[in-house]
């Protein structure tokens, strides 16, 4: 592609954090909501992508899927704003592109969530309609423990070959410094130069950066930026050792995704801690991790001082 | 369980046939639905399970379900319908419990829809919260290949234990005759004998109902209900032998499914031929089958003189 992006191309780099949607009850909780957000203006994070996995977006109906992308917008200040705008029907997709747009986002990011198994080549016409639909630059969001789609680097090329696609969020994988390395180069000779390839997967993201993604689509950093963004930097003024090292240092957080199924119920078992939503504001039936795990999750959370 | 079942036992046994949900575009197309139902209607089959897999329920929005359940029961003369209640949120879910009810549904089904992975105790806790808010029976479905959740035996019999749970759907395995003698014998010692056992995955429907199966939910059976009913009937009556053999007769079938990844594309491409639904009935990002693979599903049709 020789045409000039008509968006920022440093709007995909860099740390991109991820909110959660504190719900009480069945309804928002607008306050916690735009707490979040402020904590995260407050923190210097490089864009804030609202309704990711972390933001339970898949839950979501479009009335309130308008709703969170326009708080978050209103509260970001000057901090890029990417909205989640995937479903399980296009149709639906489409609606949330134009509340995203509507509410000024930046850019969409758009994760291929299936029911019925979806073939690469539907996978493919649903981002060429969204595309074809607006001017907004499109995270492709890779994400198969929740979408159960698995992307080929082949598709990988394809999607990167459409006007509007600009950046990849590729899972994290626990693979060698050198298996990043080789994994990074080869997305890299699929996707081209002026597509960004973003790592999400919080406990690999260290080993992402220094291997060469561009950004870091970071769940856990929505709820504690300040160690993540230590990280990021790191990373981008090339101190690897010292990237690393930070990143050892967050193992007991990193153990606690492992532990307990993902990072969305700690993510929210850490805000809880911190006061930053209430109990039970995951959307039933995703429920809160028990009593004795949140007081595991709190442990850590004090002991890495975070928040 | 002593207590006596507030519903005809019977309504969850036999062949219950899952019609498809056609669309025109992003609209129901309630005039060839209505044709879909009549037609199963004069098959003579056990009950109509609305808005199953089959029914893309998951990609329908409660006012579209609650359609669809008024359409089905309005259609359906004097055979039950149960109507699938499931979707990613709880709260979804129950509004899809009361519409099904208001319907005059005999039945509901309920699949544990996955986006974040779910544990077994927030599934339980879900059929808990339904179970508690309606008298209709439901119908527990296990189907991992589209909900991405995988049910234990042991989930199996603490839901039996709910009153309102009435049956279990099990997915197709392809296993031996006494690989399906023991698999049915161990779930009906963990269910009892008050909750009915019914299998799906189309090319196993024989082989379960011989292995003592209650039931049979049967996906393509919805829009070709003859050859099924023909199975199950010779099940019925014991005759295993003319059960397998008519089962055999379909491999052609069976093997669409396998080709084709699984019975829903092919499903609708029966229908499209047999002149039921229009082209493009699928809700996107689910696509038609291409005409190369449209072509042999209409070769294998006539062939076995479906419809």
């Amino acid at each position: 592609m020789t045409s000039t992006p008509a968006y920022d191309p440093s709007l995909l780099t860099g740390l991109s954090a991820f909110p959660l949607t504190p719900l009480t009850g069945e309804t928002l909780d607008e306050d916690s909501y735009t707490g979040l957000i402020e904590r995260l203006v407050l923190a210097g994070v490089d864009s804030i992508t609202a309704l990711g996995s972390t933001g339970s977006y898949a839950y979501l109906d479009t009335e309130e899927r308008a709703r969170v992308a326009q708080l978050t917008v209103d509260s970001a200040l000057d901090i890029p704003v990417l909205v989640g705008v995937g479903a399980l029907r296009a149709r639906d997709v489409l609606t949330n592109v134009r509340s995203a747009e509507d509410a000024g986002a930046q850019g969409l990011l758009l994760a291929p969530v299936s029911y019925q198994p979806l073939t690469e080549d539907e996978v493919f016409e649903l981002f060429r309609t969204v595309a074809d639909s607006t001017d907004l630059p499109i995270v492709v969001y890779d994400n198969p423990g929740t979408t159960h789609f698995t992307f080929t680097t082949e598709l990988y090329a394809r999607l990167a070959a459409l006007d509007g696609v600009a950046s990849i969020k590729i899972p994290g994988f626990p693979l060698s410094p050198a298996g990043w390395d080789e994994r990074i180069g080869e997305i890299r000779a699929a996707v081209g130069n002026e597509v960004t390839i973003g790592i999400s997967g919080d406990a690999h993201g260290a080993e992402g950066l220094i291997a060469g993604c561009d950004a870091w689509y970071t769940a856990v950093g929505g709820t504690v930026p300040e160690p993540l963004l230590e990280i990021t930097r790191a990373a981008e003024l090339g101190n690897a050792d010292q990237a690393r090292e930070l990143s050892a240092g967050l193992q007991p957080l990193w153990d606690l995704f492992a532990e307990f199924g993902g990072s969305l119920r700690v993510s929210a078992a850490i805000a809880e801690h911190l006061g930053l939503v209430g109990a039970d504001s995951l959307p039933l039936p995703v429920r809160d991790l028990d009593a004795s795990a949140k007081r595991k999750v709190a442990e850590v959370a004090d002991h890495l001082d975070l928040g």
